[in-house]
């Protein structure tokens, strides 16, 4: 497997923490900058408490941190967790493109396109 | 919210997917070519009804399709859905990044690197 350093243990965090439209939401407002939890939940109509624990979930996945600022502790997104996730998809979906990329030129090698079969 | 053109429910249902080791496995399988359930199965100690059963997970959130040759029914990977599936994360992560972005170049417009604090 194309791993790329993680463990299938933070792999399967990862996912299963997007697969939530709030924590998806929380990803998304995070993306325009650090928030507090009370900011964070302002705009949906579940329990700051509901909240609280999405967010306590993307942490645990590693895709959002909490830093202690005076007062406040704000969440901010880790895009470096983000990205450990895109590449273990793109790298199976790339590999996938080129085995057809090079069949493709097997099938024709003088460029010439294949006429078209109409659907019967 | 970047939404791609999916429902909330398929993203849900593809990043769910991904929060299996062994349906990754299956994906990376997938990537190097079609293959029947039996020769998807050969590998894994679990039992081909279980792993008859990831595939239908699989096959549910659009990663995979099955196509019928004669005899055989070989299950193919879709790298649309997975596309939209990193299209999802790498659309916030960009922002994210743009937005750090901005900020150093409101914060250092000369361009000077400021000194390396030691840690005390």
């Amino acid at each position: 497997m194309l791993n790329k350093g993680m463990s299938d243990e933070t792999v399967n965090l990862g996912f299963a923490a997007l697969a939530d439209p709030v924590r998806r939401a929380i990803i998304a407002r995070l993306s325009r900058g650090p928030a507090t939890v009370n900011e964070i939940a302002e705009p949906f109509e579940i329990s700051l408490q509901a909240v609280s624990k999405h967010i306590q979930v993307l942490e645990h996945a590693g895709l959002v941190t909490r830093t202690r600022e005076a007062q406040r502790r704000p969440v901010h997104l880790n895009p470096d967790a983000l990205e450990a996730l895109t590449a273990w998809i793109d790298g199976y979906r790339l590999l996938h493109e080129q085995r057809f990329r090079r069949l493709d030129a097997l099938l024709a090698p003088d460029a010439t396109p294949a006429p078209r079969k109409e659907p019967s």
